[in-house]
């Protein structure tokens, strides 16, 4: 079971973070891209980080953007440990500005 | 530009569209799958609908479900045959149940 | 380390893959679609399956035409029981012709 | 029908095309990544591409490289300019090295 952080990890993973924020009990980061065919790569390119993890987003896609929202259901809609991995993972794809 | 359909279009719309639903100005469905890969899979495919038509879902993922939601942003946010042709498109991937 | 599997392992294997024949040291199948998009979307939704079982495919894709390829590299290039299981894991991919 | 080249215009489209080379009556080049993920994800953001010009590559992919083979079959399988307008929007996406 993946850790629940208390607010100071939170805030301490978001440091790391660029353009992520803390939305209630969730991570949310919303993505804009060059266009839709870039934007559905990258949920390709992010669904393997997820599957890996076995742990996945909440997403949204609308065009050239996608929202997406980080929680953990098993600890009860809470942030933990693997919300802020899946982030790192999602930062750490090359292409994504 | 793609006509604006009046209630009795979008209607009879829907009686050739299973599982789909007006919600206020958009046409939606909630897609189930066996697994967030079928749902991956399924927006890919989908994609490809929507960009050979340059007429694109506002779409959210959660896991194996993939909820779509269709409206027409160029014409004030209704509903039009660009709309229905979308959905039609989405009901006609074979593998789709 | 995958075992190696002999001839009468490979012959009962491919008894139970529809369309799936033995090239040299590789079990090899042409999967037809109805179109690029499907392709594409195949690839996707298969590449999951390597992904998870980090056993990859050689496949080349022309047009609707998917040729898939497998072997194992690490076993001096022969077939495995993983290169069947991925045979099995594509075959079961529920939209597969 | 997309015009087909002569050997000088091959020459001069291949000036401005890093890493592509002639093989015989196609454009060719081999993109390495730094994953199979990252492969994949190529291959849905370059498949929009073909999809969008109705030209479609030959390309075959085995883990982390995808060899892309470019000719026109119905131009009975010569170079066209399809084929330069493919190679120069493959090269386009943001995030291929």
């Amino acid at each position: 079971m993946s850790k629940v952080l208390n607010p100071t990890e939170i805030e301490q993973a978001l440091a790391g973070l660029p353009g992520w924020a803390r939305e209630s009990d969730a991570l949310v980061k919303t993505y804009e891209f060059a266009s839709f065919r870039e934007a559905m790569s990258f949920m390709v390119r992010a669904g393997f980080e997820a599957e890996a993890m076995n742990h996945h987003p909440e997403w949204t896609n609308v065009y050239d953007t996608v929202a997406v929202r980080l929680t953990t259901h098993h600890a009860g809609n809470k942030i933990t440990a693997s919300d802020v991995e899946l982030a790192q993972r999602l930062q750490k794809i090359s292409w994504v500005g």
